[in-house]
């Protein structure tokens, strides 16, 4: 049995947000065990993947019985530190941020976004959903006051790795970009990229090649 | 060397269409030639992973002058499928859907959105851009007369697998899904997730056990 300290792979983690995706739909349905073959079909692998997966933390399931649904629901939030409420703020109101602010399935998950920024004066007052567009020159003081957790990013790509420093030296440490742009962060800080064009490349790729 | 359609790793393409972003952003800055090192700088890798990467589909570069920058454009342009047009229909007309129809980064590597459907009839004849929402219902008489190649599905989850077996009968193979729904589609057809919940998870992982 490993710790729950131990470092986790990417690839695991995202499985484990899937599962979790599984088992809410389960739940939802009343089902209240499921074994290691049911959510392996639902998430196109393998029984003995997610056994191993799930072992990682301690084993949970009972030979023949397999895993209680509420439970393995508890333990995945548990890990993936969803047990808390995860503040976020986006940076940028254009199309992309303002699709994001209002995106539902960020709250039902934890993350709530308690704050949108846009240097442009034309959108800051501007409501979307519950908030309203705040000027990003008060970036730094609702940092330090409101200490969000984690930063999206959807500015334009000339801009971003500026207000990546930015948001860095205000003392954020994990940041999701949705800007066309490479990005780079000191040690200690986490930066993930979402590229859109990037995932037709790679379905382009796929159409042309076969595979 | 490996034949171009050998079947090459998605971390592979991922990186190839990287290091196309980092090589146009030179061209426009009108260096001719660049580095192993230098693109593995930009790409947080290491020559030698770069190196490796290139030499897949043959060697372009020259030891001690480097790759050229226009023909290693070139070249995985032609990898990826990228010098021919991508057609793209998004269904889904909603706040994510409305945002990526307007998305300027897809237009600008090949990926021309044709079409944009929606079941609401409040929103069909709406303008994005040049284009107007169409109803769903002319989804598989649009497909079949336009050949879109990629689907990119902006429904609710709950839409989600039954517009995914729509497009799949009406004759497409590439499906780029931001429905945060698990999907199935039979073999000979890709479908590409983009859960921006899970890429959040990941984050909140990192933050919570300091990875």
């Amino acid at each position: 049995m490993h710790s729950p300290t131990k470092h986790i792979a990417e690839s695991t983690v995202r499985r484990l947000s899937l599962y979790l995706r599984f088992l809410e739909e389960f739940e939802s349905r009343g089902q209240t065990t499921v074994s290691s073959g049911e959510l392996a079909r639902s998430g196109g692998t393998t029984s003995a993947q997610v056994r191993k997966d799930l072992s990682f933390f301690g084993s949970f399931g009972k030979r023949g019985l397999g895993y209680g649904v509420k439970d393995l629901i508890h333990s995945i939030r548990e890990i993936l530190g969803l047990e808390q409420p995860w503040p976020v703020i986006i940076i940028g109101a254009g199309k992309i941020g303002a699709a994001l602010a209002q995106y539902r399935g960020f709250t039902s998950r934890g993350f709530h976004v308690v704050g949108v920024y846009d240097r442009d004066p034309a959108k800051t007052g501007m409501n979307l959903g519950a908030l309203s567009v705040r000027s990003d020159t008060e970036l730094e003081r609702d940092i330090a006051l409101h200490k969000p957790r984690i930063a999206v990013l959807a500015v334009p790509g000339e801009a971003a790795q500026a207000m990546v420093d930015r948001v860095v030296s205000a003392g954020m440490h994990a940041i999701l970009s949705f800007a066309p742009a490479p990005l780079h962060a000191p040690q200690g800080v986490t930066i993930r990229a979402v590229n859109m064009a990037t995932e037709l490349e790679i379905l382009a790729y796929s159409l042309t090649h076969g595979v």
